[in-house]
């Protein structure tokens, strides 16, 4: 209940907690800091129960669990959950969940009867496991940080791309968002390039669910489109705005977006598009042979890493982006 | 603790109490229901301190506060809070906040370091006080439903909307988005109503707040031009809207807003331009004053009291809009 | 808060809401109760994401999630909760989550350093999704009721298993426990049948986790050994004892216990001993290649139709068993 | 978490169950509502565990745990706890706790460094054990109801004693207050009964927290003093009082208070002075030996059978008292 | 949820963030400490809303928020709620809300039925918005410590007063408490100073709330009386006590009460009034205007930095006052 | 709310509170750690109310409350709470409830129809109050840990009472479990004994809850029975197993327990029969007339200590017990 809190313990240190998501990232970020992942058991018993055992002490460390919510999704979440639960009966100082791409941040709304907010039941989840604190990247929506009482890092690969496109010095650009609901984000894209943006518009068809037609609202003709989106996942969206650009004559097409939550058909249909390059970073997986010739990953462990290190050393994160 | 609670008051009644923001809602509601409002007193003490006292025992009765949260803004909120806060230890059987304008709706989410999110702040301060559900008109974002852990009903004045353009048979229409942000709610007017879309672009130019670059992305040319927004306040941004559009060469414009949260200054700015009608609706009171002879205000009240008759008999509210 | 709840609705009717989990059971509870199950979507989407919809309302109905939590568990388990969250959203009356099988039973204490109590946090989970009771059968150890603060009821199959071996009559009975842990449990088997009792009891060998060696600790020479455990996985356990059992001299061997948590290679196991029968309930799905010919099947959807129509009535749970 | 709360059960009964603190106020108050006390156990281990089983469902009901504070306090506080956490995981609808006397009540504020205020732990106790709502009787301080967050309704014995005291047609009557704590309720005395009133000073003297030396602020000389406390313990406050009083002339002495917390010590100075009638209540028991000739008991049950009846029915409770 | 916590930031410095209610004393407990004010900025946009920016960082930090609840009271507790959600939001690493002033104490019981307890609410919205401790002088009533579950520090102006008072040596002083309810503090008053003391009662007449009798108990005459309150808001209640005491013989009258709640026309009526001295303390802002010539204040600034620098450091704040 | 605490005061030392239930064990308990005892006041009030005073801050500091909870239980549980709430106002900055033994243990789960779980709302009693963590010493059953959501440290007596009996070198030993429900932990000691083990099975005769038949499981002929349970109250149990190995042709009996939880009837009966040594701990107070000759004591005090130390300074406690 009290919060002047400060046992003999001065000597806390950071602990990192790998789930099994993404060991790559995870070992990055460790490198990163020089700091060894902490030895941990995470068994799947033939009943599929998780069990996580930790090897050594947390007593009083300042632990971070790093996990994605990349598929299996289910588990990833049960195992980061039981994570956070290991640890806080563990006696850890405090708990920091580190979700680079936080699942089910679409449903974040009743936007019709009757449906759950999935964001929210998974906000109050990581909060009643005992997380103390998150780090995520590039929520669908900022509102969902608001889903969470325990104070927390949204983190932006805004950028660390728009750094990766200035460096191509590109003529003649035009920002493209890939639908009305990403348009402000997108314009964050052109005004940092400083560039005009066009949106596609989709509007749903007759009576079903599955045709849209698509439109464009703005110009892109004669110009290099840079097709931006937070996430690609079956790439229905993402081709079809090119393929939209295109028919309104554009001439290079590049892709951009954080999170690549690729399906292997996605990457198929991403395969089969004319791109110049689809520009993303590592907050999820990619499987090798998701890895397309144009796929460029930019990796965010070195500005996780260094938030964790502020965040240890209560340190502003503003500052990191001149905030 | 237990939920299959019911003693044997089972003639539970409504119990409409007004605050004192916006008595001519309440008493709307009131005589949409044929159920008259609770006599109750709201002092404010000369030491500014807010007192409540219900006239008649509320002790198993369904309580519906009814208070918008219009200026006196604090006050407002104070005398919603105090009075859920007398009602919970009233004994009422249930309490259900009814704000058909939430105030702080914009402060929701952490857009710059060290900023609140004072949507969620209320959101708290309105369960903590002993709110069972809420009622609210077109939240800024849809997300902020998931603010709340309590149930609630987020009500539109869409369709209220819609069906007063559709009745006025406007020819070549199109519907013109203040801002990106609200592009995709603007897309929903386009899509009911068959018509194109265009959204005006806001950038910040150089190095100040103050400035602005406006463009515009999408054809307007021509056209009858609605402009929609959520609210209209200091009308900076409509009337810049209405200005760019024009500039464009629409023909005909109005403007559609569900909350009327007009200021002074923003009123003799609606009253300097060239518009065909202002739709609102009543989610906030309209001084007479304030009342321009090209405003149209569209009541909510029949929406809010049939919903409350639908929560309180445990019906569909989703039906009442075929979903 | 105030908790002399009953809005006019009293005509509360029950709703079942199934998940995927077990169709089978779902169907038996709601054709013993004559109520049937209510519409609902659940779909995963590409990205794995469980999304929820239920077809008409339950506002102010007394709704009963009927879910196992058997594999794909963790899956199983997201979608009990993101119903849960559903539910409460639509606000349903009551929300009682039916989980025959509780997943994650084992994990109920800290039995060496750094592990979790995974069940607790299940036990959370479903408090925090906003469930209000809960009903399940058989627990591990019937402390975990103690994990919840909301109310709830534990139903036990054993009624149902000691009425069938009963009427079997044989002759010469003795009950077998697997081990220490469900020694006390055996017993009421024993005492409830008038028979005599014995204990396999392991003891690790060596520093390994593997080898272990068994003891027989009770005679079971020339009987008729019954074989008691609370759950079969992969059937290591009750392999073994029917091997003691058969190595001390018993005669023919029944099987018998609450939950078919059978993986794949548990069935092979259970195919190559000689019992002459395996006596469980339906708490958990069998795949129709596990229907062994001398597999019994009890079913406890009566049992829990039963409960439900209680709970949702008010009466005792308890003079079912003439407790 | 939803409010709009009433399952089937409309035939929700009240429930009353004892404590073995009071069991005389108990049947008291069955006898008055005409409904039985619920057959329960209540036992006490050799080990001084407490164990509490009700003999009939409560599932659905309108329970009302009637157990006043009275020593043994920690056990009979322990013992209502426990039957309330007995009440909800058995389903009860709407558990109530009545305490017409609350122990601990003295201990509301930190007047002093490092000091519980033990009233709140107890407040949050009866909270957290599972009550929906708490019955009690004058109170030492009305603040104390602010420490619960549940509603609950404070009843007075003030109009009880100024009847009675009405009836006696006392003439010339000074209202004498034992301390300056209780001044405020002492003018409500006087006020009703149109009399005048005095206070008597307790002051401190030297460094010793014994030796008080007291004064009379105020007129009593030739008059019938009525002196007027909270509750009687060991009786020092009180026979100081009448010994002041009649130093200072005082005629005929009463004394009237609430609750009779009666010491054995205390009852032999309330032996040993001269007063006419002590006044009070049976919120607490009284010992066969403590019940002096000139002790006059007014009985509470009435009272708290009606606020049964009218909670239960969700009729107002101020409205017995005209407010 | 645990709480053995230190992270690495061992350099944690004590943050004064102040709000708009009182820059003056703000500067003079900065001063004190001699640690500058934390830039931010506080906004109210034309909506009315309250917008806080903090300028530096405060993660790991501790944050004392210094807003006294003076008019505009509303704004005031909403700005320092929204300060507090910031300051959380911001990884501040303990908050503490200095409150010198609390409104709403007086709404502190449910003294007649279908009021609400308004100062718990406002102790319930600063723990829910994010407030680990809270420092505040002089309540209403020490319960209201009790209606916080999170730990603080209730500081009394008593000993500047008396020190104060003691200085003039006075003699053949009276203390006189202005109403009964403010006795028990009177007295204390007169202990410390070895004075007798005398009490003004007031009783309502009739029917209506305005005309009361008042009456003194006690002996005034000859003497030097210093008429105690805890604040003088309409300044009814200390004129009326000063007339009573005047008429009752007193020589010369002081004024002495801890929060100088003025409003304008109280101020004329204490300029009205002939009285040698109004002593008070700086809790509250005095408008220039209301600084009247025999207008004492006295300054709790150094009280209040002191017991930030004590609770910063984790020192004993009792020993202040060699309690 | 947030968790990165660690304000100025970096000497955090540790501060042991003793309640008055043990003072020979929190007297060790000090004289391991060489730590005086806090000075404190624990008065009981002739009302019977409990009131506790510290001496001597507790601001920032690491409190140990020491409290185990013998008869007269409710008064010991009640004083821990009440000093737990005394140590949260008083602003320490951890409070770890440490009571060797946890009472109430066995009503850990509804084993019939409308009993409480007592267990659980001591847990619950004990976070409510403001204790962080816990220490306590073999619990009924491990389960009871996840009956707390704060992090605890279960400890067991075993590693003492098995290197005690390993000293001994006895020959030919059984290890004796008293009934099936302490066979698990039966098995451990002859495990790490490495010994058979046997049980004695009770089973209730006819309708009565009197009479039981008792039976024994395994085989102790000849050998040196060790029997082992975790409390010794009444002794039925202990000197009913006792008799049973007798007459199974026992050579030597030992009696083994964690908590001494002995009556005087109990110790009476353990007076009355043959065993070489009763051997126990000290996680109960033993009165001196209770001391029998061939009762062996092993202290716990040096176990807490070490434990008490570790969690201060952020040491595994594991690694004590090589896990």
């Amino acid at each position: 209940m009290n919060k002047n809190i400060t046992v003999k313990n001065m000597g806390s240190d950071i602990k990192l907690v790998a789930g099994t998501s993404h060991p790559e990232l995870a070992a990055e970020v460790s490198a990163h800091l020089g700091i060894p992942l902490s030895g941990r058991d995470i068994v799947r018993f033939p009943n599929e129960n998780i069990f996580v055992r930790l090897h050594e002490t947390v007593r009083g460390q300042d632990a971070y669990v790093i996990q994605t919510m990349c598929p299996p999704v289910s588990d990833n979440i049960m195992e980061m959950l039981i994570t956070i639960d290991c640890l806080r009966r563990a006696s850890a100082e405090r708990i920091t969940a580190v979700f680079p791409y936080m699942a089910y941040a679409r449903s974040d709304k009743k936007d019709q009867p009757r449906v759950p907010i999935s964001a929210k039941m998974i906000a109050n989840m990581i909060s009643a496991a005992g997380a103390d604190r998150y780090i995520t990247v590039d929520l669908h929506a900022g509102q969902i940080q608001g889903f969470f009482d325990i104070p927390g890092d949204e983190l932006t690969a805004f950028h660390l791309m728009v750094d990766y496109l200035k460096k191509k010095q590109l003529d003649d650009v035009v920002i493209v968002s890939t639908d009305l609901g990403f348009a402000k984000k997108a314009r964050n894209f052109a005004a940092e390039l400083d560039t005009p943006m066009a949106i596609v518009e989709k509007r749903r068809m007759g009576n079903t669910m599955q045709s849209e037609a698509l439109s464009l609202i703005g110009e892109v003709s004669g110009k290099t489109a840079i097709v931006v989106d937070e996430e690609i996942l079956t790439a229905g969206s993402i081709t079809n705005a090119v393929q939209v650009v295109r028919d309104h004559g554009a001439k290079d097409v590049y892709i951009c977006c954080t999170h690549p939550a690729f399906t292997s058909a996605g990457i198929e249909k991403l395969r089969g598009i004319d791109v110049k390059e689809i520009i993303t970073t590592n907050t999820l997986p990619i499987a090798p042979q998701h890895r397309l010739p144009n796929l460029k990953v930019l990796s965010i462990a070195p500005l996780i890493g260094e938030v964790i290190q502020r965040v240890h050393e209560g340190k502003s994160v503003g500052e990191m982006f001149d905030e």
